[in-house]
């Protein structure tokens, strides 16, 4: 089984200015390809310490992946390191400088000439492509036993095969992005091991610990292991199998994932990358509906979660951030009085905006969202963190009231809002599918 | 100047189920008492490999910081695997072993015989209280001309004075409690360090690498030093610097970043926590400005931002997400000739969607933004990431194109587009209220 360990290079990790995401995203995949990954290194921007970590990196593992250090700046140091650290030099690579020029040129821009060492690369070393930004990284095979000899590292009991060097940007998207189109597969055809596959089923609408609870045998389970995590207002159970091949493991998580969806039914939203956005988008595709939202206190961002769907034109044409009370009555209808009497936070608001906002859209469903975000606006009456939804269809109106409570900010208020709309528009939606599925 | 590092313990974030937020919170913390941290390394539950690490940590640092494996089960192995690596033995702390039991019983619960181990320290070593849970840690001080002495670690230069080892628990919330009443306090006492303290200056409008050119000089400075960092769509300058006081510290911060503020004019739209659309918001609620936007390709994600800033409702109104040719017509009174001549991505289009929604809501200014965020919906002459952005006001309308590459993904399309409409926005309102400050 080959071994990984990760190095992430800048003083503003050791300062603490930012948190390091990007060893973990790259420990996960690990963990996926069957690579155990046994260390993690965070260094400064100091050559003597990058590349004494290097070096211990590769006489203790077989795969050494940086993140970080390969800007324009003087302070990124990563590849001169490397090619020290490894016994090599820096070159040129003329094609690769054309395309770097290209890319600003593409922008309307003329490449600072601090972005040439963007284009350097050890002697040697392949170029890794970073189809997001102008920092390359590189992908470098070396052989183990020359470098022992070298007196570059040191054996450690393994004293032939390859050593693997790959950088990466710091850029978290720039680095995802790299392993997915290129890294994945590179390493995934050199590895041979013990396969971690798992499964993560979303859940929504029950806690941490009921989840804990109501899943309590299958929590004492080895193989497959099956853990609960609590996310942002939603939960999460991991299912994972370790075998010598993804199929087996596969079969391994396979009877515990089919046993969960079935007891926990309309609870599990989705799993792994689904969003509660991407579940009822393909809802509303294949049910051929659509939909217009409403929305007050989340002022757009269940519309800019639905609308983060690819092809979510094909069932959204008109939503509306109704903010004021004179906007709810020009452009919804809400009555006035509805707005003197219960307040533009009550129940028949969302009601009437719910109506009003599919009505003016011509929309299969409306949707509504009034409540308070907080900071400031609430009273004993009407707390920070009481929202109303309403939906609406040909069907009739239902609502739903919520209270998030005045312990959360006003973005957590709004974000579990917005899994809140979401979800409601879901379980209709679902429940839609099963009555037309019965007639 | 003292020097530390911190060694994360735990399978798990080898695996990247979690994040490590744990070391970044403490080298925040470390920066601040002003003693360097150089590494942070993860290990996972392995007595071998941990017992490296300690060692060598303690080789090349004074203060060595351990976070997680203090739990009651097998593969808590931290306080055994310090023990061994600093030759001591564990002993039971009866009195300690007397509050755990209470802890329990004051929840109502028999302790379980698995938290025995949780009692444990290694001979010679104060406890670390913890107010929040059932795992304490240590503070350990130890004579490093006898660690090195008994072979134990090497000197590396350093061959007198004390190691000290601090452990704690990994639950996040445990550790900062444990850090705010104990550690910080214990560190500060001991440590002759220095302070260090820093400003963010954001920018938007100018690349990292043109960011580093135009302040080349000021890179090189040493206290405070300078360093460009990019972020997602815009770029930040640290400017940090390191003295015995905060005063002092602040008095050397303070002529840079005054440089850079008049240097960099409306291209630094903020520091530290400000973001584009606080600052938006401050300048709109100074002008006792309205606005109302109308959003096509975003689908929200600017009205989503701008509503993000508590009370925002003193400046929007009304936002229409018109994401359908239709509703451009309707709501905007977009003609018909521009959707069939120019297309709903135009600057046409544009401009008459601010116009628009200007009018509708009936604010000081209409901005609104039309494009293609992909993957698909693209051609060669409209590719994906070509933005139209306008705005409106009783002084005119005014367009922007964008060309955002055909490079990122639709989400970072939309942000970018985001970012550069409420910079629109920004540059709009700094213009204007320089007018109204020269009548």
């Amino acid at each position: 089984m080959q071994s990984a360990e990760i190095i992430a290079i800048g003083t503003e990790i050791l300062l603490g200015q930012i948190t390091d995401t990007n060893s973990r995203f790259l420990s996960e995949e690990l963990a996926r390809l069957g690579i155990n990954c046994f260390f993690h290194t965070t260094v400064g921007d100091n050559p003597e310490r990058i590349i004494a970590c290097l070096k211990r990196a590769a006489s203790r593992s077989d795969i050494v992946i940086t993140s970080g250090g390969l800007g324009p700046t003087a302070d990124d140091l990563t590849m001169e390191c490397i090619a020290d650290a490894f016994g090599s030099e820096l070159k040129m690579d003329e094609a690769l400088l054309a395309e770097l020029k290209e890319f600003f040129a593409g922008r309307g821009y003329n490449m600072p000439s601090s972005n040439n060492k963007q284009a350097m690369r050890p002697v040697g070393a392949s170029i890794l492509p970073n189809p997001r930004g102008t920092a390359p990284g590189i992908i470098w095979e070396l052989d183990r036993a020359k470098l022992i000899a070298d007196g570059l590292i040191s054996g450690q009991g393994q004293e032939s095969g390859t050593s693997t060097i790959i950088t990466f940007p710091g850029v978290p998207h720039e680095l995802r992005a790299m392993w997915k189109e290129t890294v994945a597969g590179f390493l995934s055809e050199r590895v041979v091991g013990e396969t971690i596959y798992s499964v993560e089923l979303k859940h929504i609408g029950i806690g941490e610990s009921s989840l804990a609870e109501k899943y309590a045998s299958l929590l004492e389970g080895k193989n497959p292991t099956v853990a609960p995590y609590a996310g942002r207002g939603e939960c999460r159970l991991r299912v994972t199998a370790k075998a010598s091949s993804l199929a087996e493991a596969e079969s391994l998580v396979k009877p515990v994932v089919d046993e969960i969806l079935s007891e926990s039914g309309s609870l599990c939203y989705g799993r792994d990358d689904d969003t509660l956005e991407s579940v009822v988008g393909e809802l509303l595709r294949h049910s051929k509906l659509t939909v217009a939202l409403a929305e007050s206190c989340t002022g757009g961002l269940v519309s800019t979660r639905l609308t983060d769907v690819p092809g979510s034109s094909e069932y959204i044409g008109l939503n509306l951030v109704t903010y004021s009370n004179e906007a709810k009555m020009n452009e919804l209808q809400v009555p006035a009085s509805v707005l003197e009497g219960e307040g533009a936070v009550s129940e028949a608001c969302a009601r009437a905006m719910a109506r009003g906002v599919r009505r003016k859209a011509g929309a299969d469903i409306g949707l509504a969202v009034t409540g308070i975000a907080g900071p400031g606006g609430g009273s004993e009456d009407k707390p920070v963190g009481l929202v109303y939804l309403g939906i609406d269809s040909s069907q009739g109106t239902d609502t739903k009231e919520l209270r998030l409570g005045n312990k959360s900010s006003r973005s957590e208020i709004r974000y579990r809002t917005a899994n809140e709309s979401l979800n409601l528009l879901r379980l209709y939606l679902l429940e839609r599918q099963d009555k037309t599925f019965e007639n």
